[in-house]
């Protein structure tokens, strides 16, 4: 098998390196997720975790106003996207049309793509970089995109999505819509799963609830699609989230107050740091999520900006592919990771030549 | 894609259940794990993990003697099983012959094979369901079995392994040893990996680590197949075990003295069960995992006293399939549940016509 891996941000094991790059949330989570892990009965370990993760998707299903059947829960969101491409995507008849997503996106689709041999095409993004919907209507094997879409930080309207996941039903194929960010600024679209058969929607706990140390992921669709993840699931490995993971996912899950507050925290800086890097002559597309892609003054360009900011101890995601080589995925830290990015920014343009 | 799950043993959430279904440690994890787990940064966990798993490759190599770059972590030894099936099974050409494992296995097997669209043969078990390693000699597409075999238990001598590897090396296949249960008696073929570059053992954490709960297994074999498994990990999901489960598995590798001395706690158990099964009439396979097979006299039958310690509170595992329906496996646990299972086969005994 002739694979091309996702290349995930570093993680580098130098405290006192700023880390904006793989759009880890800075604040710790919850103390009643710690709460909850200290007073865990250790001594269980020994035993195999629940296989249908119950109580961590029945804390999810109250708090999304869904039904319990209606959550799968996974090892991470890149686990749980990589059994929806394999239950939604893969093993489609020749005649099968491809899988869309947009030509700049989250770079695991196309490596799911390739794992389980879905041919697949990418839709380019309008020149402002937002998504255009109107790529999806013709769908012959599914559609996923995620909203905020990454690395932009575009949100798409909700409106559209549910004409697309009505569009997708009728043919009997799948919508997912990828929520990995969207609590920092975009409307979820859980609250139209029941009338939407073909929508299902994937979230991560590791950016909005602080524990991509812990790795819990999960979708939310219609029974069927949920049952199409768990046989899945279950020709792959039965017990994917640890019991520990369990519980620290659903204290967070629970713990709606303490993540509005501190994802309000991020979304505040988010806003500060436009607004300086305007000043400093930065553009930046109009952001919904944790980080920001911005473009330096050409006279500085990405690449050099990236390298000056990695000497001075402050990581950020370069990616070095068409149409978005001028830009810079920034995640957002705290407010003074955050000033000694500007600072070194601020840096770069008083120092080299315009 | 059509698939057929595998089917884990059930997870009863009655604590009063007496366990003897899914092979659990009846142990507590080393007081080490523990500890470790209590001294944790828990505000770290807001970080992603070190996807390279460094300090458990680390303490897994010492311990085991080998370089970390041969070793690889996953999710448990299912998540290892899962990918190694995709590395080194599938997308083989349609020429190939088909995977070989033995027809009285881990169940596991013949589902990941489907899963990667891997043809596969069945090769019986001799008439007194020890494996015939004859049967692997011309191995065309790879070869797979446990040692010790499950549900049998009965071990696999190293040299007949050394043999097939070898013989699938000179094919350049690769034969795994799913080493799951070798720390109740079997011997581990890990000695021998440098000098086989066709032999890849698996291993877990769920059975004499005591820790099922946290799902970590690892591989261990030469370099290049080691990044085959990287390779579909990468493609798959970039984080698979957490940063929790990585501090305490790797504390329990370096804590052979307290498995040591639980295992061998298991072992005695074991061998007293097996004199008492005997002395009731019932046959056992000679084991050498931490479960025994037996067989109840033929005027019980293994499905009505699988459902007489169901009725009062003792799971064990019955397999309605050909050559093993008159057997029940039954996990080792403490010496007092042992008991109460002992206790209701002689009460079958008693009560049962002859």
């Amino acid at each position: 098998m002739s694979l091309a891996p996702y290349i995930p941000g570093e993680q580098p094991r130098d405290a006192g390196i700023v880390k904006l790059n793989t759009n880890e949330n800075p604040y710790p989570p919850s103390p009643k997720v710690i709460e909850a892990l200290k007073s865990a009965d250790w001594e269980r370990l020994r035993l195999y975790p629940d296989p249908a993760c119950t109580a961590l998707r029945e804390a999810i299903a109250k708090q999304r106003h869904v039904d319990a059947v209606q959550v799968f829960a996974g090892n991470g969101s890149d686990e749980v996207l990589a059994f929806a491409f394999g239950a939604f995507f893969a093993g489609r008849s020749d005649s099968c049309g491809p899988l869309l997503f947009p030509d700049i996106t989250y770079s695991f689709y196309p490596v799911y793509a390739n794992l389980w041999d879905i041919p697949f095409k990418e839709a380019p993004l309008r020149g402002d970089f937002s998504i255009d919907t109107g790529d999806y209507r013709e769908a012959e094997n599914g559609v996923i995109f995620p909203n905020p879409n990454a690395p932009t930080g575009i949100a798409v309207p909700v409106r559209e999505i549910t004409d697309i996941a009505g569009l997708c039903a009728a043919r009997n194929k799948v919508l997912i819509v990828d929520e990995a960010y969207q609590a920092f600024g975009a409307e979820s679209v859980v609250p139209f799963i029941n009338e939407n058969p073909g929508l299902l929607t994937v979230h991560t706990l590791s950016k909005s609830a602080s524990l991509a140390g812990l790795r819990v992921g999960f979708a939310i669709g219609r029974r069927h699609l949920i049952e199409a993840l768990e046989r899945i699931r279950d020709s792959f490995n039965s017990y994917t989230v640890d019991a520990l993971a369990q519980i620290a996912a659903a204290a967070a899950v629970l713990d709606g107050e303490y993540y509005d507050e501190i994802n309000k925290k991020v979304i505040k800086t988010r806003i500060r740091v436009e607004a300086e890097l305007a000043a400093l002559g930065f553009s930046c597309l109009p952001s919904s999520a944790n980080f920001i892609f911005t473009k330096p003054p050409p006279y500085i360009g990405a690449p050099r900006l990236s390298a000056l900011l990695r000497e001075k101890g402050v990581l950020v995601r370069y990616f070095d592919k068409p149409r978005v080589r001028e830009y810079l995925r920034v995640s957002i830290g705290r407010d003074c990771d955050m000033d000694r990015f500007l600072e070194i920014c601020a840096y770069a343009v008083n120092t080299i030549n315009n």
